[in-house]
């Protein structure tokens, strides 16, 4: 071997040696280009200020299950605490063991959603609040009689007074939804490994997640699943380039349609957030897919044309698992007692 | 009038004035020989002792509604912690909405009960907390399904070798319910007012909770309602004197009757304690009276032959508010998220 052919060789290894440095570096730059860390602490939210009295009553409302006319589902029975934000049901149970129409998603990190549902009908944490608590299927309550509970639980009143000083009756339906929304606001996750990575750390991801970040980013998944939540921002048609079958998607859910009108809205959906993915199956809005790989192979196919080998999907699932966050701590809310007097559940 | 009038009547008006110090001096001592103040920590179980560890790995369980059949009940749907540890419903919801035999009692404080459940058929928390899993109207498991569950669930592994560092195999059913029992355990409410009064201050009840007292005590209340738990600790027929109407108490339920075949046992249940009586109505096993007022009502008349007048009945339940104590500060427990091939709900 001739002494300049050595050292070319040499140079070809330095840069083998290196190259992974050099690309893990430019694969950080493009991450930082495409998605935001989390915040440490809950984002405010425009014309409802967030207050320690505001906060409490939001968690009492949250898991008093009285809200609901049985008195027995609280907005936690779908979206636990501690469980992911979700129910791991397909679709949660609701009034008289009735199914809901979709997947409950996670309220963990919500706030950051540009609307809430599935179909986006609600445009934030405020306007989705009342929803399940109206809803025949899931607490089948009237926002009349929310009101009528609360004001019967002789302990909500100054609570009420407390968390919203300037009105003279501080109980009404908005101000429910209000406290309710600054809780969940509350709700985030930070500290995630991807978080950590995003802020310059190259060791908070191990070799397969940057592997699978890479392929997230190559394969396209990125165009929909960006910003600080990877997704939640936009809408999106559940089978861009195929359909995928009936059982994943069914027919009669025409998803956003149903909002707009619009026939460029059928089987549109919000693309839902991917923080914390790995602790919220079932996925879909149909919550008929269980294996997280699985649900990565269908996006490929559907969304994308792509055929991902099971390698590949094994990889950004291992990325995917990089989106776990620090789960919040709450402490269990003390109820005000219901009274003799109290409104009594209807089951 | 003379001189030696006015001595007199002087003395009869200090008599009157020390009076009521005297008398609340003796009811105090009455009252300390009769009931127990709760102690300010949790009690250990004999053969089943107490480690962070295993109350850790309790709390997972008593929240995790992945113990049920369908994944969306809990032992805090029906024992919930900061409503009273009960779920405010005459009888609880379980599995498919089917309604439970007899109401919820309090999670509370039970671990002071001589057995648990209405006619004690557990001898203690650790037989009791097995006994919703695989009733078919709560949460309607089976022994082998609990464990198949927790075996699915990745991270359980874990946290039950850390509670049961001894086995080999440590999830196992037996030790889910010692796990849960020590949970239970801590769920203790000390620092009611009657507890202080208990422990010798005086201002610790008002007027009316220290006549309610008196009457409790003088009218036979606390022949049964006595302890640390007033009550919990013996059986007795509802409808000593005289038997309540069939919405009160339905004719097929005979209580403990169902457990040991003695015909004298017919309609006898265990006295439930009065701990916190206030935050847990409805009252009775048939949680078919709402009125706190009322069921003492009852009871005067169904126990003691005795008919209480309103206002007696009035400082009866002014006394029972003072037995209201904290309520216990319950961090929600993150659990261990479900995998592709954890079993799945089956609602």
């Amino acid at each position: 071997m001739s002494g300049r052919v050595k050292t070319l060789l040499s140079a070809a290894i330095v840069c083998l040696a290196c190259s992974p440095a050099w690309s893990q570096s430019a694969l950080m730059k493009q991450a930082q280009g495409l998605f935001k860390p989390l915040p440490e602490t809950p984002p405010s939210l425009p014309g409802n200020p967030a207050t320690p009295a505001k906060v409490d009553l939001g968690k009492m409302l949250y898991f008093d299950p009285r809200l609901s006319e049985s008195h027995a589902i609280s907005c936690n029975s779908c979206h636990m605490i501690g469980m992911g934000g979700v129910d791991l049901q397909e679709t949660s149970l609701g009034h008289r063991w009735q199914h809901g129409g979709r997947n409950a998603p996670t309220v963990y990190n919500a706030v950051f959603d540009v609307a809430q549902f599935w179909d986006g009908r609600a445009k934030d944490l405020e306007q989705q609040a009342g929803g399940p608590l109206v809803n025949p299927v899931e607490m089948d309550t009237t926002e009349t009689h929310v009101v009528e509970q609360l004001k019967g639980i002789p302990g909500y009143a100054a609570y009420f007074a407390k968390a919203f000083p300037s009105g003279r009756d501080a109980i009404t339906f908005d101000n429910v939804r209000r406290a309710i929304a600054v809780f969940e606001a509350t709700l985030i996750t930070p500290h995630a490994p991807f978080d950590r990575y995003l802020k310059g750390d190259e060791h908070a991801l191990d070799a397969k997640q940057k592997e699978g970040l890479a392929l997230f980013i190559g394969k396209g998944c990125a165009a929909c699943h960006n910003g600080i939540n990877l997704g939640g921002r936009t809408y999106a048609p559940f089978g861009v380039v195929e359909r995928p079958g009936a059982d994943v998607l069914p027919p009669g859910d025409k998803g956003r349609f149903a909002v707009t009108k619009t026939a460029s809205d059928e089987y549109v959906f919000r693309v839902p957030s991917l923080r914390n993915v790995t602790l919220t199956p079932p996925y879909f809005h149909s919550g008929k897919v269980w294996s997280l790989q699985q649900a990565v192979g269908i996006m490929g196919s559907s969304q994308l044309g792509a055929q991902l080998t099971e390698q590949e999907t094994a990889r950004i699932v291992d990325f995917l698992g990089s989106l776990a966050g620090d789960q919040p701590k709450v402490t269990l809310p003390i109820l005000p007692p219901s009274g003799a007097d109290t409104p009594r559940p209807r089951p």
